[in-house]
């Protein structure tokens, strides 16, 4: 699975300008992305496979977010109250309910947002200045490569004829959201 | 912070007899520890060196739910449905709701919860007879001591005043509990 689009080149300026901002809704993302795969895993407990990966990637996702409130903590900041993603939520609205279709669009929407996470990582740390901070977003963005393909894979593994065609459909709408939505400094 | 009684003798024979099912509860207090730990961070933010203890906390609770999970697996069982824990769910009913006192009692039903889970994985561990389970549940009983002194700790930094008074009744009232719960074949 691929992006269609790359995201556009004011978001990494604006990302390294108000980076204090983007460091707080990064610990979010970590926050949110650790919950959602143990969500999964109480969701969908029977499906072969799922709930040790995802018990994995709730701890390496956990992992990431205690080093990120320490850097927060380290440059003076307060986490405070996760006032929502517009991106994560628009996507989450195309997740249709039956259960297999539930399961099958949750796992493509979270390879997307961890394609795109991974993306905006790694633009983040090419354009910050101080040494230290590009090498944490340097390992953290080496770090999050594969979150995507682990959900791709099990997407693929639940459901092998419909993932390709579901897969694009959501590709697209992820990328004309991406177009759609304002700059904001903030991962997404 | 202590318990103010010990689990009864016939909890552990039943335990071990009935392990398969004591093992996939388990999975299930592992998935709840680690999501409480998460939940309790995004409702306190603001409370200082929260956040991170819970982001660490998550890490580890996530990295034993998936030797769990993997132990399952080599048993040949499945995860199933959380059937929902009679104790925590009555523990939780005494939480006050104002935000401070919900804060508070928060901090110490989960001291409280993380007390019993230990003295029940040392007691599991000591009535196993493979000796492999025995070596694994001393490791996870060893892995949980300290974590109902975290929240007690944390309950007394949030409200050193009311924390030993009000400690001293949630652990009334969850020694009440266990003497009137039915012995089950699970963690609690």
């Amino acid at each position: 699975m691929e992006l269609l689009s790359r995201t556009p080149p004011g978001w990494a300026r604006l990302a390294a300008l108000r980076f204090d901002e983007v460091l707080v809704d990064h610990a979010h993302c970590e926050k949110k992305a650790a919950a959602n795969a143990l969500s999964m895993l109480a969701a969908f407990p029977d499906v072969p496979g799922l709930p040790r990966a995802m018990a994995r990637l709730a701890r390496e996702e956990a992992g990431h977010l205690a080093q990120v409130l320490h850097l927060l903590e380290r440059r003076g900041l307060r986490l405070g109250r996760d006032p929502g993603d517009p991106y994560a939520q628009a996507l989450q609205t195309q997740v249709r309910q039956p259960r297999a279709e539930r399961l099958l669009d949750r796992l493509l929407v979270a390879a997307l947002i961890e394609l795109r996470s991974q993306e905006r990582l790694a633009l983040l740390a090419e354009h910050l200045v101080e040494p230290d901070l590009r090498d944490f977003y340097v390992r953290l963005a080496t770090a999050e490569a594969g979150h995507g393909e682990l959900f791709w894979k099990l997407a693929v593994k639940v459901s092998p004829e419909e993932a390709p065609h579901r897969g694009a459909q959501l590709a697209t709408a992820e990328a004309r959201l991406v177009e759609r939505l304002p700059l904001r400094a903030a991962i997404h």
